[in-house]
């Protein structure tokens, strides 16, 4: 009967976000379960150095904050297991969580899956991933005070960060594989960095490659107008869109916003009651680690009280009436 | 005119909250200040020991969080003084912010003044605050795993967090001054542990000193029924409510909920256009250090949109025009 147990929470993901969860959960008696199909930390654990998480003065290590963050969970009881979650069913006070197609019971579930940045899938990419090539212009562009960069993109948010990014670079190079697709608000504000030669606009521009030299990224190759171009660089910035880990609800009742990442109430519930969302994954989400911490801790929080409810109406329907 | 210049963001506080925020706009380039008129670290600073902040496995004293915290908002440029604000005046692209009676301008202001725990006043409180006197369950119940405690207070709160207590406890006593005024559901509940034998309800019993004995909270003295009584315990926890830091706000234009915490949309933003609240001071707080951390960071994320936008619309008014 063991695998008959119901557990209090299963957490789907085990990021900064359900770490922070389990540490309030399991620190108040809350049996928790941690579901996670890739790694340990999520996307904070394979980041060279987080600035910006506040609390450590100097930066500290993806991987070392990862690994704490684990530390702290697992110190108060929490179990992390590796497992890919298909799908999770709604049977009114508790939901079934189907795991490497077997069926796990909870009261409650926390889904904390993030989100991936889409990828150019070019040679040195992956290679040069958060020591050269980044995805985030907030957690990494202070790095890259008065040097030069090559940003990949011609979206919204390529625009957005490129903008942003020139607050801090002496030059940006904007590879645009075809048109740029973005806001006239943007187009004209990029327009005003173009002319200060801040920024200068690729189009018809695809990237080949981002080469480095003893291990420091100095050189993108890319094809402009059918002909080989290289352009010189401190770093890439890559802003080709986001891709939220939703795809196992798509059968749901779980409701998604238009970007498929989950929508929530105040309280960090989904439209499924029993069933909350905090960190990248959440529609509003900031993509950083502070803030799906933060998340986290108020997710525990509200699941506690919804635990709370459930306790409060079971006995009432297991006592015996006065009659 | 040195006292002319506008600053882009002036913050009220320098807890948690704010050093958070001041991490990510000073890194981003954004002039701030931080307005602090207690300790710097708020509530965090006096905590005896910090067991929930994610990122530190074996936990941390609180004033070692708070200097760190501190020291990584100054190293990116956040200036912080002591000061006192009375009041906050709209002028549209820039607030007055009032300063020890002296007005200092920003573009934009996050209040982040937390809020503070109503004191009983007795003998033993003030020096045993965080290390045996508490005010908070989520933050310092689990230290008190098999131990028993004094609670204070008879309302909501109070009643709400004995019961979360006792999932530590082996035994309560909850001292209430006059009677229970909390509601139905609660009141069935503790009635519930009361009969278990965990907990014992004390009314008409005003707490007259909390005693220790080498430095440990071990006994609190009362009066029940006009008689003295006196309570073994290895802890007090005092919920007689939550006093938010928004005096300051009182002839203002920002709305505050019932509580007389601040109301915020969906970014942080108050009712007034370019003022932002984060942390313990806004409705719907969870009093958790985490939280308040991750809001601090959305809400610079989101006052750097704010700063945008007045930028986008300020040279267009400048521009010469082209008729």
């Amino acid at each position: 009967m063991a695998d008959s147990i119901v557990k209090d929470v299963v957490m789907i993901g085990a990021g900064p976000s359900a770490l922070a969860a389990a540490v309030y959960t399991t620190r108040e008696n809350i049996s928790t379960v941690l579901y996670e199909k890739g790694v340990i930390g999520g996307m904070a654990a394979i980041t060279d150095k987080v600035d910006n998480y506040p609390g450590f003065p100097e930066g500290i290590e993806g991987m070392r904050l990862a690994s704490q963050l684990q530390a702290q969970a697992e110190r108060f009881g929490a179990e992390i297991e590796f497992g890919e979650v298909s799908e999770i069913k709604d049977n009114g006070d508790t939901k079934t969580v189907t795991v490497d197609g077997k069926p796990v019971e909870a009261k409650a579930v926390l889904i904390a899956t993030g989100s991936d940045y889409n990828k150019i899938n070019v040679p040195g990419e992956a290679e040069y991933f958060g020591r050269g090539v980044h995805y985030c212009a907030t957690c990494d562009g202070a790095f890259y005070r008065d040097k030069k960069l090559v940003v990949v993109g011609g979206g919204n948010s390529a625009l957005q960060e490129t903008i942003f990014l020139t607050r801090f670079t002496t030059h940006i190079d904007l590879l645009v594989r075809s048109t740029i697709k973005a806001s006239d608000v943007l187009q004209r504000e990029l327009q005003a960095h173009v002319d200060a030669g801040r920024v200068t606009v690729h189009l018809n521009t695809t990237t080949d490659e981002i080469v480095a030299e003893d291990g420091k990224v100095n050189k993108v190759k890319a094809t402009k107008d059918g002909q080989p171009v290289e352009f010189d660089t401190d770093g890439v910035f890559v802003f080709v869109g986001l891709n939220p880990n939703t795809g196992f609800l798509a059968s749901s009742a779980i409701e998604l916003d238009e970007n498929r990442l989950i929508k929530t109430d105040n309280n960090l519930q989904t439209s499924m009651k029993g069933v909350f969302a905090s960190g990248d994954v959440r529609s509003g989400a900031t993509m950083q680690i502070a803030s799906a911490v933060g998340e986290g801790a108020s997710a525990a929080l509200a699941i506690r009280e919804y635990l709370d409810g459930l306790r409060q109406h079971v006995p009432e329907r297991m006592l015996p009436t006065a009659e």
